[in-house]
């Protein structure tokens, strides 16, 4: 029931507008600056704002370079008035006082993001532009300032009270299922048939979420196989093509077996943590049968922290370590040192730490949320990335939604990580 | 395909808090405070604010008022962190400087409401919170910071680019058609067949803005009646029961005939200038005969003018009004004066002013959004309101696409406010 | 994504048909019958269709029934190649002889009524002339030749397998809730707040069958009252205003209490008994705490046979029958006779038959449907309707989804009807 | 709003009727036929459908033969009765006696068929029986009785005025896309990039017929390409990339470049011809711009035509036949004698006939459906299969929904065949 002609409408203004300028030349981005800044009225701005995204667009990698350290530079605030308004609240730090000085305060360049916003289909074009700024930071630490001031707005325009989770199935449109496919960043999805066999199985879903101004661009989403018993390996996930005798009141597990996000825009701005909540509480009331909710997730860090001469506090982790590379495992021989590597990699993801937290980055995500190192499988993913990361050696996480929060605050707190008891006796020190 | 199980997910978490509270009494609303703003897991935080807005809404007004000085008084910054970030900007006004201050100038209660913002359904609520909170502001008026804060946020959540049009109509949801009876608030909707006469006709048309966050919440809604003429009575809209012989195809006036903002809460975060224009590019789409886009709008400050001592720039119209008064109109005899309060209702619209604004509420909106006075009716609105605002009379603003902009421009920068030139003969002055 | 501008184009295609029949005089029902029989093209025969029914539609009563006796008469089989059909057949039974026997033996007016239907829109007109057909044929028994015709169409169009169950709630379209409202036959809908008591309460659930043809015209509908006990009185139900503590985990029993049939067009097109355990399955997956599934029914028949003098096959009954009249119950003093009452109308339902089945309507459809007599309740309806009917006694049919079937199978067979044991003492015989 | 529960019910009901089967063996068509045919109760006759077309669907092709051959045997109609019913209306044609041969020479198969369609789901399974009996027709004559009664009950079921046209873009579902993929017979649509090329650009358009109880079933769909001229190939509309300068409100022409009927198991159920008038229309709304609709089809006859001796009603076709095989043409010399086998192939289109209508078959659909013949492109479709049906021609026929009703009369009553006056110069005869 709703619609869109207000695209329309809006087009035509841009383009009378483009006449205009036409006459005097392509526009101006200073130009539309100041226009959209500028006291003129609404339509205009939202004129202003439209022009102004598209001529963004169309710029190259120095024109945007530009434009980044433009508002970085001339898009603060106004020191006097700032000065003004501090020695103020100072005499008197009253409310009143504070909410004038946090005005005088903000960079001009909030309201411009702000101001941008208002044109339809701003989010999306938003999303993008900091995603082309979060590639300028290494190169260019000054413009992490502006950056601050995207991450201040994407903070409440994608308040985790707008999102919305939806199922990807078969029934999906092709302009949404087009972008799974894209953006699966774990294990790679190869073509549509391969995407039918994740989404459109009795044993497998799929969901993400959605912010309702990013229309059928989805956050994050995660893959579930449903299963009798926890997988071993991520190939018998991918390359199960069995179908016959699935019960669906017989499920006892749902595995998460790939997390993606999908705009690199909205780094930092987290979803991850409450979809797979959230995920559980649907797949608990769609297969009351379900008890146990795991991950099955890759040790990126591994190999590197392997072949990193770094001491950990550890002696006998050094040692181990030690008598790990002098093995001199390959692709070809993985199968021999299973115990070995098994051994390692759990110590690796409970004792190797950066500050008080896990040093592997998987690791860190799932347990800072809440779950608990549950399995550790050895030959799970013998793909040459499996290999290479960590010698093709999974980790389930478990879910237990009873326990999450207490974990999830002795973590903060402590540093503390739960695990598997059973797991206990490979553990070089409690 | 979107779902929300998401809502009994969390309602089973708060139902367990409370059962934890329930053994030591109560939830305490500083519990909760702490608990949203402290370090706790991000589910604990959702709990937490969810909690809040539920212990808020059962407050009494006494309760209510305790919580907004609470949040004003105990939720500002801290004098010292505010200070130490002037002086290093003050010393480097360089952007991340800017920003450090912008951050700890920033009052605890901004981040308190987007914490709130945080669970499913808090916009909804703490759009009624800011309702409450302007009730308040007139007896305590120190509150006004909290609004300020309120408004900031507003801004940003309800941002035009996140807002979507949609028509109303007899195939509308009970749930949303329900509010538009209770929410009308220019010519009161009797009941559901009064409703229908306005959303079902071939010549009828009703469209509103909606906010993804507020489900079924209407922002606010216009009603359009469309016809071969400009109408000269709202008794002609309102009681107008041929249907006969309507054709479609040969409608060559919209009448926009009434506008209600549906939610105090969002007071000052305006949409309706937005709204008609957006609502013009529907109908010219829908229906190309069109040509003319007219309001008939109520003249609310008339009378209270009138009967108002303060003397205007132009001695001229301190004659008129002077004139009107010693005619001694009352209902009965409103038909005999038409002329006359015609002429002097023209003369207040372009005449009386506050500052360099019209005096009157309904004009001062149309004409900043860049309309102009078209025509004015005597006896228009017999209703016992209409009589006493204004004897009767209403007036026609013409939206124009082509000048709208042009117009508010130059009302922006001088006030100018433009009219039908046949209007000319009546002015006093120009 | 479904749209219909076809409507738009054959609009269109009908305006110009209509111009040149103006030319001529308005449009002749012999002509357009003859131009859809006939061999012309398919988009001009569509057109004739939805021309036919227009015209139809504006025929007074005598003009429609013209139109039946017409078809009644001119649109039956050429006796010559039936005869020939039939003698091919006789001397060589074949399936190829038979299947054009079938053809010969069509009556003209099933292949019109056909034609008619390829029409958009047509479905609904003819549910509207069976309507009409049906009010004439008490006077004119000759048309039921027609009507049969009608039958044969509407049981093929209106296959079960093409209805959809839909729940009525706040939600749904005011277009629909409207006919809610109209069409509820047994306990009348005062207002659109009463509908909402009835459709928006969380212990209220309101469902209908829908046809895709039929556009937000529902077949029938039922109201169930959701509760932790059988509801003694209807009145407990419609006026039950208590909200507040209302806990859906724990209802036991589900009520329905009213069930209506919304197109006479339809009448013996029985969707009924296929509503009632289509919904008893939804519910019981929403609700798995609720075990009992009841109706809260009329008795419709009860006070006309207490009244009329035909024996019963049961000399006990016949006395039972004449204490009663002999007490001379009015509506003042039910309340006093409530035991009598109760017990009498047990043996009516029981042992009141018209042939095998019970006299009952309602009673009929219920155990026809394979429910059970549950209880019966005196007092339960005091409205004047329910006084004159059966002196305010109500009872429950119980919906067990594990007997209905052999219940059905046993009552079909032998007219058994099943009840329950607690009932057995008052029965006169078994 | 719709959900399907039902089919959990059903699915419960049909498990434990397995299950008593189970008890005594697999579950025999026999005695489902009976439990269909018979008086049981609904429920047990809808189960007994569903799991009847459960257990046709495990039959091998014998088994599906022997089911045909049965019901083609023994579901029949009595012939005493026949007889009966036959001499009654003889001796009496009334209108009820007509009704009651007519019910009396039913083909049990008829009702067997309707009472199958009373299980959700049931549609489509018939649809699927009858391309089994399809494909039986040609070595089993006498099943043509058999499928004469599908035929019947279809055309009632699948009703013009039951159908909905959809259009078919990137919003789509995967379901219905993916089935566009493989349901494409004209030209094969590679991959979804490919698809998506047909149904994701501006100048681009596809629609389907949907049939409500065929869910996500396309039943016929049409490719359409939007330009400025009437392309030539059809290789300019498959492989055309550029997309960039495209300006939807300058296109005037819109080509029909692929049909294709979706369900063989509704054959001679006819579609097509309705689809490209309502698409017509829908384009006409959509782009004014567009004044001229064509197809760009191939000529599946010519060859096959060419290389046949019998004699055409012409000398002159005769001889520019027997001219055309002496050049002996083949595929690489093709375009060496464009101008020849242009000619031929409008003469062949023109005057080549069965009976009085067309001999090429997509000639006789289009020519039938009231278009004209507009232009004849040589080289236009250089693909294997193009150059063996037709040496590549390829045929535009003109939609002028100003004539094609008059064109379609002439052409059913005479045979009459329109063509652009362009071509008249290169026609052998008129």
């Amino acid at each position: 029931m709703a619609f869109n002609k207000f695209q329309d409408f809006l087009g035509g203004l841009v383009a009378r507008q483009r006449d205009r300028f036409s006459k005097s030349g392509t526009p101006d981005i200073e130009e539309l600056l100041d226009s959209l800044m500028g006291n003129t009225g609404e339509v205009s701005a939202i004129v202003a704002a439209r022009e102004l995204l598209d001529v963004y667009e169309g710029l190259d990698d120095e024109g945007k370079k530009d434009f980044f350290f433009n508002i970085e530079k001339n898009f603060n605030a106004e020191p006097a008035s700032v000065k003004l308004a501090f020695d103020t609240f100072d005499s008197d730090p009253s409310s009143s006082n504070l909410n004038r000085l946090y005005r005088s305060a903000e960079p001009r360049r909030v309201e411009l993001l702000r101001r941008l916003n208002q044109t339809p289909g701003a989010a999306h074009d938003l999303v993008g532009m900091r995603k082309d700024l979060l590639g300028l930071l290494r190169d260019h630490p000054e413009l992490s300032a502006v950056d601050e001031n995207f991450m201040h707005l994407f903070r409440s325009w994608f308040s985790r009270g707008f999102l919305l989770l939806q199922t990807i199935d078969w029934s999906t449109s092709a302009a949404i299922l087009n972008r799974i496919i894209r953006y699966e960043a774990v294990h790679a999805i190869k073509d549509w048939d391969d995407l039918r066999s994740r989404v459109d199985r009795p044993n497998r879903r799929c969901f993400a979420f959605f912010h309702p101004a990013l229309t059928d661009e989805p956050l994050i989403f995660v893959e579930v196989a449903l299963s009798n018993e926890i997988p071993g390996s991520i190939d018998s996930i991918l390359n199960d093509a069995a179908e016959g005798d699935i019960d669906p009141t017989k499920f006892t597990t749902a595995t998460f077996y790939s997390i993606s996000n999908c705009q690199p825009g909205l780094k930092n701005i987290s979803f991850g943590n409450f979809l797979i909540k959230q995920v559980v509480q649907e797949l608990k009331a769609d297969f009351p049968s379900i008890k146990q909710f795991v991950t099955l997730s890759p040790i990126p860090g591994f190999k590197r922290w392997l072949d990193c001469d770094t001491e950990e506090g550890s002696a006998d982790l050094d040692e181990l370590k030690a008598q790990m590379r002098s093995l001199d495992i390959v692709a070809d021989n993985v199968a021999e040192y299973e115990e070995a590597i098994r051994k390692l990699v759990l110590n690796y993801l409970l004792l190797a730490k950066k500050g008080k937290y896990p040093l592997d980055p998987v690791a860190r995500f799932h347990i800072g949320n809440g779950a608990q190192v549950q399995q550790i499988h050895a030959s799970a993913d013998l793909s040459e990335k499996g290999l290479a990361q960590s010698y093709g050696v999974m980790v389930n996480y478990l879910y237990d939604l009873r326990y999450i929060e207490r974990n999830h605050e002795q973590y903060v707190t402590e540093g503390n990580i739960e695990f598997n008891d059973k797991l206990k006796a490979s553990l070089l020190k409690g």
